[in-house]
């Protein structure tokens, strides 16, 4: 039996999408979460000197997305053929796409760049990727409220994670994108994922 | 028998690594290259408006660097196991690292500006990045001249992809780094990746 130990912030940031995973996998595993100021004497202990990092049996894996596409294979998360994980992960990418843009401008930026960075983003960014998202969705849901397929896969959970940075901004944003939106109702009721939404810990990012 | 249709501009960019996959494993595909004064007709004809598109069997699939993982894996370009495959992806990743801070200089940017990026680059990013290429390497190649394991995975030919482009501008970046110039210079004698390398349409970028 592997024992997974996952290393990042005390954030959601680009480390929740690996608990989202294992969380609806119902696996268990080692929430290893550091403070700010508890970083600098761990970074040389990470392959790359960055989290998240995950520890599978002892090998320590870099890289966020390499980290949430292992776990979604290896808990059966991503479809039922190469094809179809192809799918799964062109919606995760697009996703990703989407948090490289506002990622940077909620983690780093400072008032009042901040405020002036997310109506630019709200105004002429965030239109399209909803499309784009939506455009995944219609080709590859097969008329299911999941992105691929009929069943939940690390597709649904990497948009909901993005999604859920933005709507804790503008809770209105999926207005005009109904499948979005059920989509992701879809998620957070899903029993696993329902059970570690409500015990979760609390973050501001 | 699935056929293959790689939809990209005419240049290297961000296509070229699923033509080297393609290459690598001796599959035979349509390398549909448009001029950029022909995409503005075919964008709508793309489900994200963008390219490479990969079209394999009629379904038209987005996202470079899926594309990139959806073949390797198609043709055993991805270790032997799901931790093989996630040492593979992590170096990829580091790869796409590094072309996602040089891509935007070269491709998009115009002098004098593009000038001062580029030594900014060379002097304080690129150094980190290839660190970054040879810790991953020296943790996952099991004292061989590949990235992971013993054998030519999807790894290597991304990391040949990105270096190309930097080695373009300089030659002796690898001068410090003797295990990635060996790597290189592997993947560009496999057999495959010979004879692609040679025949291959030359372009600008």
């Amino acid at each position: 039996m592997s024992t997974y130990k996952l290393y990042y912030f005390d954030g959601r940031g680009r480390g929740e999408i690996s608990r989202l995973i294992l969380a609806a996998a119902g696996q268990k595993f080692e929430d290893i979460r550091y403070q700010k100021n508890e970083w600098p004497s761990h970074k040389s202990e990470m392959p790359l000197g960055q989290i998240p990092v995950l520890e599978i049996d002892g090998i320590k894996l870099p890289q966020s997305m390499t980290i949430a596409r292992f776990l979604a294979r290896q808990f059966h998360l991503t479809g039922k053929d190469n094809l179809e994980q192809a799918k799964v992960e062109a919606v995760a990418d697009t996703a990703t796409d989407l948090l490289n843009k506002f990622g940077p401008i909620i983690w780093y930026q400072e008032e009042p760049q901040k405020k002036a960075s997310i109506d630019e983003f709200f105004a002429n960014e965030l239109p399209k990727h909803l499309r784009n998202l939506e455009t995944l969705a219609k080709a590859y849901n097969e008329g299911s409220s999941f992105f691929v397929g009929k069943n939940l896969t690390f597709a649904d959970l990497c948009v909901y994670d993005v999604l859920e940075n933005i709507l804790e901004v503008d809770a209105n944003i999926l207005d005009q994108y109904p499948w979005l939106k059920t989509n992701g109702q879809k998620v957070a009721k899903h029993p696993n994922v329902a059970i570690y939404l409500e015990s979760r810990l609390r973050t501001a990012f």
